[in-house]
């Protein structure tokens, strides 16, 4: 079978990261062919270190036009992920986007309609969806073992940043430049890993607060409530101003309770349904019987080589995405919610309305301190 | 120095262990001379145990006029605990009075009132306070080596009750028989804490639900969000739905962060503080050097008996109160808010509007499944 021709758009931090692990032979069906950035500098890098292997450009129309891949990996800022991927299908080309699938909803839900519309193969970069532990709950959950899920929890405030850290790039963590804080560049994994294992709630309420710990215009500090369709609550809590920061995911169900924290998952579990175990309990004080289990996770995640395996096995063989592109729409409509509960002070429900969400969004851009583009 | 008399009202759970510890002479400094119940079973059973030692009243009124004692200890349902305790300090008695203080707090407001004027002793039963786990946690706050707080977290799910637990008494989980549900008859403890140690929201956010997993008409499963005025934020989920339940107080502050789960402390701690680190650090990713801290705990809880000796004293030699009473209404403005912001569906600033709450009660008092007795 032919190699799959790859083109990285973007060789930034990401972009350079899939760069090597491509020219490593990481991803045995491909090879990268040529590479797009703006960046004099990039390009310089890329040349230094693979010479004339790699196909330089600097401006997109050049290469789509000219650069002969198979498909694409967009690796650019998060606004410009939409339209680059729709010019990429309407060339043709499969495409694996960076994670946030884009800022606002609207964009997105365009990009997905182009998407399927085209039959080429999408993909988006969740890679911690490769990860054993996350696997696991999914696994325990899907399956029944924990039965109805109850409750969520997830304290994700391990994301410390300074302030420095946001200075280092005037387009940081400002509406123009990036569209969203710490929901939109470090959350975006675990919002998707959220609702991929415990699924879409089904309306939202949420307190995020705008540059709380640093000097920056987006959230950096946010608590979200959420209500799931079967009547379950979810609280999700994160920041970038605490550290050390908690990472710990609860699932409460019917036949136990999960958390995952330090690495590991424990599964307490009951030997019969809370719910049953109500129907037919005739004392006072008891609860069904509870095992601690110490779950075993087999195996390492394989991270972003693992997903750009998966992504060119699906164009050449067809196998099932681990990451369809067209679901970065659900964690990205749970933070846009999260953010319009916050700007109107009041419930959100799923799906959002998405005109009014891009109407609140363009406004801050407007009053932004930088300008976007 | 001559012994308290002590009568006690209410000879149900509570009472009848308040006897016990009492008779058995872990409080040295008082004596049990007299005790009160409308349920002859109840004075049947003192009067077995205990003979004449303890004058028996059947009646409030003819206990008041004739039991003599100086002190009352008042363990009744929640709704009486106000009206019994200005009447005792109408009779010049000192008063200890059970958790909750009340059920709204237009009626323990009143009750602070007359027992200010009073002069008299007046203590309530938070006899979690003795415990060296959260007095360890106050003392790492109160002393700043926690630093500022920035986040609260408590996740306290291990109040699980089954609906025979419920339907054993007639009067429970209705707005009529107790005026609350996991709020007012499971978590005034953990409530108490929480504001004891880290201070009182400014405001609050909740989200309960009523008869969730239980045919009962009060809050089973409660969600609350709160802001502190000095801008942290916390979070405060309880149910009774749910079984094996968590008990994990996490507080974030600007020198590190503390947990409290499974009867052990941590304390993460900065070697230099957040806000210093941000306001210096020019790197990239950095964060403050942390130590991973295990805080001794010593001694146990002096649990109830503590309490009443603690109450005792302060009768006796003045001692400073580990629970003063008017105290008691702090953690049940804090779960009136939680109710009443669900009520509304909106925010609710503390102080509450104690005339909404109290109209709002009346309502779901009238509608009630059970009449007030």
């Amino acid at each position: 079978m032919e190699k799959v021709k790859i083109g990285i758009i973007g060789i930034g931090n990401m972009g350079s990261g899939h760069t090597t692990y491509l020219m490593n032979g990481e991803v045995p069906g491909a090879e990268l062919t040529a590479v797009c950035d703006i960046d004099p500098k990039r390009l310089e890098w890329v040349k230094s270190k693979y010479g004339d292997k790699i196909k330089l450009f600097d401006d997109d129309d050049a290469f789509f036009a000219n650069s002969g891949v198979d498909a694409v990996i967009i690796a650019t800022p998060h606004y410009s992920h939409p339209p680059l991927a729709i010019q990429a299908f309407q060339k043709g080309m499969h495409v694996l986007v960076e994670k946030p699938a884009g800022v606002y909803t609207k964009q997105v839900r365009e990009m997905n309609e182009v998407a399927k519309k085209s039959g080429k193969v999408f993909a988006i970069m969740f890679m911690w969806r490769t990860h054993p532990l996350y696997q696991k709950l999914k696994d325990l959950i899907d399956s029944g073992e924990l039965g109805e899920i109850k409750r969520t929890n997830w304290i994700i405030t391990n994301w410390y940043r300074s302030q420095s850290y946001y200075d280092s790039g005037s387009w940081r963590a400002t509406w123009s430049g990036e569209g969203g804080g710490v929901l939109l560049n470090q959350c975006p994994h675990n919002l998707d890993l959220w609702q991929w294992i415990c699924g879409m709630p089904k309306r939202v309420r949420a307190f995020c607060y705008f540059g709380k710990y640093h000097n920056i215009e987006v959230e950096d500090d946010v608590t979200a409530f959420v209500e799931y369709p079967n009547g379950a609550t979810g609280v999700f809590v994160t920041t970038t101003g605490e550290t050390p920061g908690t990472n710990r995911l609860e699932v409460a169900g019917d036949r136990g309770k999960i958390v995952i924290e330090d690495d590991k998952l424990t599964f307490w579990r009951l030997r019969e349904s809370e719910r049953e175990f109500n129907a037919r309990y005739k004392g006072g004080f008891g609860e069904p019987e509870c095992w601690k289990c110490e779950i075993p996770i087999n195996g390492k995640p394989s991270w972003h080589p693992g997903i750009t395996r998966n992504f060119v096995e699906a164009i050449q063989k067809g196998t099932p995405l681990i990451a369809p592109g067209e679901e970065g729409i659900k964690s990205l409509s749970i933070s846009n919610a999260m953010l319009l509960s916050t700007w109107t002070d009041d419930w959100v429900e799923l799906p959002i309305d998405e005109d009014l969400y891009y109407q609140m969004l363009s406004e801050r851009i407007k009053n932004s301190t930088i300008k976007k583009g």
